[in-house]
C-alpha cells in the first residue's frame, strides 16, 4: 500500500497498525524511515541498550543543515489492556463517525502523522530534523535522553524543538506546555524493635511513628506556586510494614512518596527540606531516607520568540490562543530542554492511556497545519 | 526404662524428649497415660478436629468422684529454631550445672511433671482431675476449649483449677496470675480513588487518613487501668497500601491492630468504642472494619479462698507471698474460667520459646511440693 505522506490520517492509521507497546518497535519506525527518506531526509535508527532494561529502537533524521528545527515523539504506545472493553480493535486504526480509532491516536501516533504531513506539503523547510523514541511510555532509559547524546555526539545541533504530546485537556487550541514540574520518589524507612503486643514495653511499634511521618510529608504545603507552575505536591503512594500476625509488633515501617515540584526547588535542595522535615518530626536517628535515582528536574521555557512562535501558528489555525502550562506529568522535554528551547503542543488528550483511544480527523488536519506554520516560522 | 511418677525430674526429661511441636502429640500423653493410670486415674484420649486445622491429641483424666480439683496443661511446644543455636539438642532433656534443658523445660512440660509427681506422691487425693491439650501453642482450636466441653458432656464438673503455666519472671514465688486481659483483633480498610501522582485532584489518596486513623487508635488512652488490671493497650500492628509505582496514589489502605483489654471493656463494648473514634476522625463513610472471630475476654479470678491456697502453697514452700496479676498474654484459663475459678502459677518463664529454654532442676521439686499442698488443701 502506498501512503501519502501528506496526508496525516492515512499515516497515524498506518502508524497505529503498527503494534508497537513499548519496548516493540512493531514497524512503526521502519514505517517513518519509509516515508522520511523520500522526503529528502537522512535518517538514522540507533538501538540503544542498558543492563536489565530491554533493548529499544530510535530513530533520528535530519533534511539540510546547520542548527535544526526538532520535531520531537515517540512511536511506542502503552499496552491496550483489556480488548474485550474495546469498542474497535486497539490496532485496528479504523474510522467511525469522523473518529480515527486505536491506541496512540492521540498519544501521540496521531501527532508524528501530523510532523511527517507538515514536513512533506513544506519541501523547502530546511533545517529540520526528526527526534524519535520508543521508549517513552517505559522507563525512558533507551530513548529521547540517550537519542540526545547520540546526536549531540555527531555534530547535530537544534534552534528549537516541538514536542507533539497531547496537551490540550478540551479541544485543539486550549493549552501549550512551556516547562515541567519535577519528580523526586523516595522511601522511609522507620525503624523499631520487634515484640509481642503483650509486653508492648519491651518493643518498639514504629507504627507509632508513621502518622507523624504522614504529617510532615503531607500536611504544610512545599510552596504557594510561582509564575508559571502550580505549587509543588507531595503524595505518600505506599506504606508497608507488619508481619501478618496479630500479636507481633512489627521491627520497621517503610513509606514511598512522589513530589511534583516546581522551579522553586531543585532535586537536592528538596531533599534537603524533607529530610529536614522527617527529622524535626520523628528525630534525625528514628529514620532512613532512600531516594530514588534519576530525579527529574523542573524546567520551563520562558515566554518570549519561540513560544510565541508556536502559540502565533495555534491561534492562526484555531482562532485561540492556548494557555501556557506546566502542569500535569512529565515528557521528553525533560530531556530536550538541556539542548534547545522546548514547547509541547499536540492533539486532546481526553482518551490517552484509555480504552477506546481515538482523535477527531479534523484535528488531524488542523493540527499538521499548525505545525506546517511552526515549522515554516522557524527555517524562515 | 522405668520411670518413678513421683519424681519429677525423670518425669519432665521423658516428656522433653518427646517431639511434640504442635500439632504433634509426639508421645508426650502416650507417657502421661501410662504414669497416671497406675496412679488411680482413669485416662482418655480424645483427638479433636474442625476444618482447617490440624486434629490435636488431648488427654483427660480423673481420680476420685465428685467436683474434681484439676492440673491443667499442656504437652505440646513451640518449634526449636535454628538447631544449631542450641547448646544442648532442644528434645535432649539432658541436665547439666543443675538446669535440665529442652524445649518444654519450662513451658510447660516441667510443670506437668511437677503435677504427675504431685499426684503420685499423694495417692490419696482425690477427686483430682488433669486436662492436657496438644494445641496452646498453636491455633488453640482443637485444644482447651473442645476438652472442657467434651469433659461438660460426660458429666464432668470441676471444684477449682491450677494451670502451670510459667508464671515467674526470675524466680518461684515470684507471681500466681489471677486473671488475663482480653484480646480483640480487626482489620481497618481506608477507601479512596486511584490516581496518577501529577493529577491529584482526580484521585483521593487514603494515605491522607491513615495519620488520622493511627492517631484515632493509639493516641488517646483506653482507660487507666482497674484494681487487678493494667490500662487497656492496643498496637497497631501492620498497614498496607500501594501499587509498588511511584507514580500511583492507591486506591485503598489497610490496617491491622490488636488490643489487650481489662474488665472495664468486653468485646462489643470495645469493638463500639474503637469503631467510634475512627468515625468521628474520619466520618463514618471513610472506613471499614472487620474484626476478627473469636476475641478472648478479660476475664478474673476474684482474690478469695482458691486464690489464697495457692498463694499459701507457694508460701509454704517459697517463704514468699505471690503477687497476683493479670498482664501478660493470653493463656488457656481464659477458656477454663467459664468452668470454674482458675489461678496460674509454674515455673520461671526466662527461657519460654527461647533457644537453650532450661529450668533449674531444684525448681522442679519445689514447684512438686506446691503442686502436692494445693493438691491436699483443695481436695482436704
Ligand atoms: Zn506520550
Ligand atoms: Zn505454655
Amino acid at each position: 500500500m502506498i501512503i501519502d505522506p501528506k496526508d496525516p490520517v492515512a499515516v497515524a492509521q498506518a502508524l497505529i497498525r503498527c503494534e508497537s507497546v513499548t519496548p516493540a518497535e512493531g514497524g512503526a519506525q521502519a514505517l517513518l524511515e519509509s516515508l522520511l527518506a523520500p522526503l529528502g531526509f537522512a535518517v538514522a535508527r540507533p538501538t540503544f541498550s542498558e543492563p536489565d532494561t530491554p533493548d529499544v529502537a530510535n530513530l533520528y533524521a535530519r533534511r539540510g543543515e546547520g542548527p535544526a528545527f526538532v520535531f520531537a515523539g515517540h512511536t511506542d504506545v502503552v499496552p491496550p489492556g483489556d480488548l474485550a472493553r474495546w469498542r474497535e480493535g486497539p490496532f485496528s486504526g479504523v474510522i467511525v463517525d469522523g473518529e480515527l480509532h486505536g491506541r496512540g491516536a492521540v498519544d501521540m501516533k496521531g501527532a508524528v502523522a501530523c510532523m511527517v504531513a507538515a514536513v512533506a506539503r513544506r519541501p523547502e523547510a530546511a533545517p529540520v530534523a526528526f527526534l524519535i523514541t520508543g521508549d517513552e511510555e517505559g522507563p525512558s532509559i533507551n530513548g529521547t535522553s540517550k537519542l540526545l547524546e547520540w546526536a549531540a555526539g555527531r555534530g547535530e545541533r537544534f534552534s528549537a524543538c516541538l514536542l507533539g504530546e497531547p496537551t490540550n485537556p478540551e479541544a485543539l487550541g486550549d493549552v501549550a506546555k512551556i516547562g515541567r514540574r519535577g519528580s523526586l520518589s523516595a522511601v522511609v524507612t522507620l525503624q523499631g524493635a520487634q515484640g509481642h503486643v503483650a509486653y508492648p514495653h519491651l518493643a518498639d511499634n514504629p507504627l507509632r511513628r508513621l502518622g507523624p511521618a504522614l504529617a510532615a510529608l503531607m500536611d504544610e504545603p512545599l510552596d504557594e506556586g510561582t509564575a508559571h507552575f502550580q505549587p509543588s505536591h507531595l503524595e505518600v503512594v505506599g506504606v508497608e510494614s507488619g508481619t501478618g500476625a496479630f500479636n507481633v509488633i512489627p521491627a520497621s515501617a517503610t513509606l514511598q512518596f512522589n513530589v511534583r515540584f516546581n522551579d522553586r526547588h531543585t532535586p537536592d535542595s528538596l531533599k534537603a527540606l524533607l529530610t529536614d522535615r522527617l527529622a524535626k518530626a520523628l528525630g534525625p536517628d528514628a529514620f532512613a531516607i532512600a531516594f530514588q535515582p534519576r530525579p527529574g528536574e523542573a524546567f520551563l521555557t520562558a515566554p518570549g520568540a519561540f513560544v510565541d512562535l508556536v502559540s502565533d501558528a495555534v491561534e492562526a489555525e484555531t482562532g485561540r490562543r492556548p494557555a501556557l502550562t506546566t502542569g500535569g506529568g512529565t515528557s521528553d522535554a525533560r530531556f530536550i530542554k538541556s539542548y534547545c528551547p522546548v514547547v509541547e503542543f499536540g492533539l486532546v488528550g481526553q482518551t490517552m492511556h484509555q480504552v477506546d483511544e481515538r482523535v477527531a480527523v479534523a484535528d488531524l488536519e488542523t493540527l499538521t497545519r499548525i505545525y506546517e506554520r511552526a515549522l515554516v516560522a522557524a527555517c524562515g
